[in-house]
């Protein structure tokens, strides 16, 4: 099999290509050619124009500086598949049920005596149940131990509908903004309701976002010297729940300063989108609407998992960008599997 | 008068020119000149070497990707000067002193008492006293209204003895490690016990450090709409103190990853040193000793401020560089003032 390059790749060789044809044409004193699409897989409509606009507006002449150019994106519904359960409750079920396997003992443990008690069923855990699970099985590693975890669970895990690794349930309209914006100089920034340690042991690989830009739930960290070498344990502690107000307070915290744009699906995101929006100059304030229940999920005001009704009527009252996957979305999906490194 | 040129652009031109001359030298098939020294300020001697090997030995062929190379820096008395006292601890003085001004009933509040009672006398306000002050003055304002205070203080406040503002009491050796890692795709990190809306205000312009690369302590931030629009207010909530074993597990938080260079000076950056050194590969833990009594400060074991002790006898047994300001640094603050966007 001929290893395909990571998309970026392949599309910054072609913009190049494109830009020098364009430099050559002009220099003979022929129009130049039209400039790529940075958007192939949306199709021509709203959403499509209100993005490309704000791209130009932030990064014309006149436009922001480079260093205030921010935006953040919610992870659960705006960049990945978040049904039929978010894809980190089934990390917590798969790797509490091996930790089931191979200490048995744990189910006198009150989380795991849930899990044991629900078998397969997922439905009489409900939401606090599994946080005390998450808790359990987070806890007591350092970051880099969670995070191979994460990796090997990622490489073996299938999402059960579309029977691809989760890391290939990402939007490709979604990668295209991400890699827009950051050809406008922005720092794209994931901003979830989703474990920071989580997230960060994949999206580097799968969205380009370093560890330093992803900010999500946490608990407590503790500082300890082991066998010679200090280490930064997860403790059980309660810390921050990066969700509805905790979003804006976490970009007040970690970065500084009010994006430029902001991209969710759900209520979760509602708060990040008013912060955003709210300020002066260009701002971008996205909801995606899963409305596609032939290629992905249908969901909105009924849904336990990514609910949007508040943020929904909010987005209509102020004018607020709102994407139909299934009339904007050309493709949801990536065509290849993503290498490391895009 | 002619402006000068941000120190940065100029070096920059000079290295490029030079460069394009050793390009021409090489073409002609002759020698290329001398590479220019990255650390002029910086006397030949062991710490010199140090970071010269260090930035060697990560930006080589095999080094560290450049997704990896995190450096973290401590602010005060690290990269500024932090005699008599914290500059930090002024900036709250003076607004709490303006404050009891403006609105005098002020007085009756505890922090603001002991303020009014101590007069210029800093002695009988211990540091609890002045976190107090820092909470009262500091809360219920949002972080840009909290930097646009900072600035305009910075604007007109002097050094008690250098006469200069504060922002040019700055490190011109540390600026020169600032450049060389980035250079070698280093994204550098202030890591500061200081307030992190503090140090916004002034890391970008100083030190050419984003607000998004400064981690420091900080209380609680709540959101809210306000007039139709959403703002992130400062709360007196106590939140993360960033000091000792606080900075590894901030580090955890807003990182994600054990960094590959520390710089520090005091027994507070003891455990972010650790953290730092005792990772794989090529590292660097560097301390400043303040020993230069005439051109800045000495002080040590038995400082208020700044006390290094702990961390100078570790230093010993972990073979960190320690600087010695007197011997290793040619020039200690910028020969010129720093205008805005080094």
């Amino acid at each position: 099999m001929t290893p395909t390059p990571p998309l970026m790749s392949r599309r910054s060789a072609l913009m190049s290509f494109a830009g020098a044809a364009c430099a050559g044409l002009a220099a003979c004193g022929r129009a130049p050619v039209a400039v790529l699409d940075p958007l192939p897989s949306w199709n021509d409509g709203a959403a499509k124009r209100a993005i490309l606009h704000f791209a130009d507006a932030v990064g014309a002449v006149n436009g922001m500086p480079a260093d205030e150019r921010i935006a953040v994106f919610d992870n659960d519904g705006t960049l990945w598949t978040e049904q039929p359960i978010y894809i980190e409750a089934q990390f917590t079920l798969d790797r509490a049920r091996q930790m089931l396997r191979e200490e048995p003992s744990l189910a006198a443990n009150p989380p795991f005596a849930a899990l044991a008690s629900a078998g397969e069923s997922l439905s009489s855990l409900d939401a606090q149940a599994l946080g005390a699970l998450a808790m359990a099985t987070h806890a007591n590693s350092d970051p880099e131990g969670m995070e191979a975890q994460v990796r090997a669970w990622l490489e073996t895990a299938r999402h059960p509908r579309f029977g691809v690794p989760y890391t290939q349930c990402i939007y490709q309209p979604m990668l295209e903004v991400l890699r827009l914006l950051r050809g406008r100089q922005f720092k794209t920034f994931i901003v979830s309701g989703g474990g920071v340690d989580f997230i960060r042991a994949f999206a580097q690989a799968t969205y380009g976002v370093p560890p330093e830009q992803v900010i999500g739930s946490s608990g407590g960290y503790h500082y300890e010297m082991r066998d010679g070498a200090g280490v930064v344990m997860k403790t059980p502690e309660p810390g921050s729940v990066d969700d509805g107000a905790g979003k804006p307070q976490n970009i007040a915290l970690h970065i500084g300063r009010r994006p430029l744009a902001a991209f969710g699906n759900s209520d979760g995101d509602l708060e990040m989108l008013q912060y955003v929006s709210t300020g002066s100059g260009a701002r971008l304030a996205l909801l995606v609407h899963h409305d596609d229940a032939s290629r992905e999920y249908a969901y909105d005001r009924d849904s336990e998992v990514g609910r949007l009704s508040v943020a929904l009527d909010e987005a209509a009252q102020r004018g607020w960008t709102v994407v139909s996957m299934k009339q904007d979305w050309r493709t949801i999906f990536p065509a290849a599997p993503r290498g490391p490194g895009i």
